[in-house]
């Protein structure tokens, strides 16, 4: 039998809750170089190589974005980091969201946007902890200048910005990257930080981020460690144990606006989280991502812009998945204790 | 160092979105039978009994609720179904919720409430598609026993029921057993669909549920199947794929008033889905959870008791923890058609 939709991807609104989904037939396509039973940095599978790999350039579509020596040309060695669309996007780009439905019962429209993946290194480096320091710092500025340049399409709202580390934490190629998905839409949990956030500042007058920032100054118990401009602390309420969150102590809603010294200063801060996590953790899988004011957004007076790092130190089940509610079995408090001390062996 | 706070369990509140987390460092002491790369169903570890087996009552908690054979005694063999206190529970009961904190920028309480798990068969069966017919409906007797048991206590607001099945879908041990678990507090999920649904009721005056049973009966695209008083859908916004949700046709909000003749028929109802499931998907991890109106409801009049059958077919990553928004592979009305083939085969 023939389904009854067409496979173009499309967003669909659960018609209780407000949730958006993406249905991508396509992403079905995606070839698994990581399996779920696999450890957690693997180089590829030995039957074809790395389509990330530097000379591997003719494997993924042309860049939209590099950073590269002087006088190479695009698609062709002599990078440093590339963006280039994602072979097997989970939105396409039709430049519009004409068509958008809003008949009948159900809402839907088509799966308009973008789909990026950042490479993050020319040679096959698969732990973003063995990355060099100007490799790392080359991926924050990357992340803001597809920022921008999203920014340039009325059409995208919001663009997510994440790292997926591991095949349990849904990487599916081993060589380090990170992806960003330009959506038409703002997204459910970006609208509840948003809302919750505004609230906060309605009753109080302040961002509850600078307030956070305050607070775990001064209380200094789930404080991991920070730098001039940064902060990282244990999430208070994290779903997964030892989910750690960056946030420039300077109120910015916007991340489009970091400075290069501040990229540099967030990337260096970031890669030795990642290395915390490693010696606690023994290598575990793990994401992170951007929060951020919307595109559109001028500067917000009630948000603040910030990553959250999230090993996957446990398996979400029916409970989670039914109500929301997560079980942490770890306290941020003691997280925090064992990431301080395994920061006092990083350079 | 000793961390800064006690061990005892915790609620606590996210400042920015309201979600709430349980902080339980001991189940972190929660030996694991099943582990990340074993297959689906395994025998429990070979080193120790199954501790959910007929003869080794003495290795779980005394019984709170037991469907057995006259004469015979509780916590010995005789029984069908037995249910327990979880062993490490996410939430322990102390009778009360003082003790209630909102000092200060965070928001946290005792976590105070119930773990039960349900053991469905007195042997050794891991795959819930090969119970048999009576004890499959005793689980959903009991499901409806266990929440007019935790119905009598007036600090709790909500029972949370589900089933884990298989390693990947958050499951420690192999054999047949779902949890419940009884909460001083309404879920955030719960609270989005009570309020989502609420929200259609006042501009409609109709019950959103009872809206997605005619229109889906009426379109017949995510039809799974049905009984003659339950449906069974393709979720039309999925997580997963092949998502699928059961309701009854007639409207109902409380699962408490459930009879044994509608219990037996969705206790049919859902092992034929598992069993289909099992075949389109060779036996995949999933989870089912129930989601009805909360104890101290009366019976409301915009919502409507379901369960919601989610198989783990792709591994939630960075887009999905960041934004929300969930990538589905596999349009539900292909999952709907694959699904309803499978069904013709099973009896």
């Amino acid at each position: 039998m023939i389904p009854p939709r067409s496979q173009a991807p499309e967003f669909r609104r659960d018609p209780v809750t407000g949730r958006w989904v993406i249905v991508a037939p396509e992403r079905s396509l995606r070839p698994m170089a990581l399996e779920g039973a696999e450890p957690r940095h693997r180089a590829g599978r030995e039957d074809r190589p790395c389509p990330f790999c530097t000379g591997q350039e003719h494997d993924t579509p042309n860049e939209v974005f590099a950073i590269r020596s002087p006088g190479t040309s695009p698609d062709s060695p002599g990078w440093q980091l590339r963006v280039v669309p994602n072979m097997y996007p989970a939105v396409r780009e039709i430049g519009s969201t004409e068509g958008r439905s809003n008949e009948g019962f159900f809402q839907q429209y088509p799966g308009a946007g973008r789909h990026e993946v950042v490479i993050e290194s020319p040679h096959h480096v698969a732990n973003p902890a063995h990355l060099s320091d100007d490799l790392f710092r080359d991926v924050f500025i990357a992340y803001r200048e597809r920022l921008n340049a999203h920014a340039a399409d009325p059409a995208l709202q919001y663009v997510s910005v994440f790292k997926n580390v591991g095949a349990e934490a849904g990487a599916s190629l081993g060589h380090c990257h990170s992806q960003l998905v330009a959506l038409p839409l703002i997204p459910d949990l970006v609208h509840q930080e948003l809302s919750g956030s505004q609230d906060y500042f309605m009753r109080s007058g302040r961002c509850v981020f600078c307030d956070l920032v305050r607070f775990e100054l001064a209380e200094n118990v789930r404080l991991v460690t920070e730098t001039p401009h940064l902060l990282a602390i244990g999430a208070y309420a994290g779903r997964f144990s030892h989910e750690t969150w960056v946030l420039p102590k300077l109120h910015a809603s916007r991340y489009e606006t970091i400075s290069d010294s501040l990229a540099a200063e967030l990337a260096g801060l970031m890669k030795r989280l990642v290395s915390a996590l490693d010696r606690v953790l023994a290598e575990p899988a793990y994401n992170w991502f951007l929060h951020a004011a919307p595109l559109r957004s001028p500067e917000l007076p009630h948000y603040h812009w910030h990553f959250e790092l999230m090993p996957r130190t446990s398996r979400p089940a029916g409970l989670e998945w039914g109500t929301g509610c997560f079980i942490n079995a770890v306290a941020p408090e003691a997280a925090a204790v064992q990431l301080r001390e395994a920061l006092e062996g990083i350079a």
